[in-house]
């Protein structure tokens, strides 16, 4: 069972409400090109992310406009910033991090950053397929002078899905992957 | 079989040539702090290493000094400096990356740049204990939420050692370990 990779590097996802806030008033997204998963887009725009001990600045605005603001990061950056977020799903912002999001229009500070969760971007149909059903999460064998399994990788179905392992540049990077790459996934021994 | 855990931040070794070339005529390295390694410790000495693409200022020299001129950094420091350094033990330098080192007195340029591979430092007594005799390499299981299993951890046999795996930054923030956590060495199978 074999799937490709897709590097994520730090971005930000804004509802509305926040868009406006840091771009102007009744400002919309511009897509430059498409991701992988359906619908989904990079924009032109960028963004400075800020606490109290460091700033990185160049941070990607990612479309659409969802119902959540959300920053996410790896834990490289999360010890640049002096953060400790959760490992968490994408919207699951619960006891996630404050951070400040500077725009050129102005600034919010929220709690809204996690690092995400390795996680497999698969449809309903491919579920059945691999005998996935129930499964949840799996593991992934990852070939190479720096390869190894990661665990915890979880299944995110959804009925627009392209098939695809997202995985934050500390994973991508300790293991030599890039996006593309191919890897096998494992079931978890239950 | 348990093995605590030490994270190698980018760092270089430097040879007396080049410690003088950098530092000043018959510069000697001072020891701020052991390392736990035997025998090795920090210096109070930074440099800025840089190619044509992007520079990493305050990297740390480590003593003492040795019969060559090294610097070790991440994949991720790679992307940022534009290099593809091979993963190599530490002295084995050929095809290693070229790079520039910036100090106080002078700079130079040479063929030094690796990525560290992972490696368990270990005494030929502690190899005879737990039955590594011409295994050459193990597995490292890594609990947690970000955990798995590494491969090709090799292991350095030196009768001055302290028993320790040393991971790269990578490594270590995919896997959320830090400095003396305690992870499990696997036997690989053959």
């Amino acid at each position: 069972m074999k799937v490709s990779v897709g590097v994520s590097n730090r971005h930000v996802h804004l509802n509305q409400e926040d868009l406006e806030v840091l771009f102007g008033k009744d400002y919309q997204l511009n897509n430059i090109s498409n991701l992988n998963q359906p619908g989904q887009f990079k924009t032109d725009l960028v963004v400075t992310i800020k606490t109290e001990k460091s700033e990185i600045k160049n941070v990607r605005v990612l479309g659409p406009v969802r119902e959540y603001t959300q920053v996410e990061i790896s834990k490289t950056d999360a010890y640049k910033l002096g953060l400790n977020p959760p490992i968490r799903n994408s919207g699951d912002l619960e006891d996630s991090s404050k951070i400040t999001i500077l725009g050129p229009n102005g600034s919010l500070t929220k709690q809204c950053c996690i690092i995400a969760n390795r996680h497999i971007h698969i449809l309903p149909s491919q579920v059945k397929l691999y005998d996935l059903d129930n499964v949840g999460k799996v593991n992934v064998l990852i070939p190479g002078e720096k390869g190894g399994i990661i665990t915890n990788v979880y299944l995110k179905v959804a009925s627009q899905s392209f098939f695809e392992l997202h995985l934050d540049t500390d994973d991508a990077n300790a293991h030599l992957l890039k996006s593309g790459d191919i890897v096998e996934i494992i079931k978890e021994e239950k």
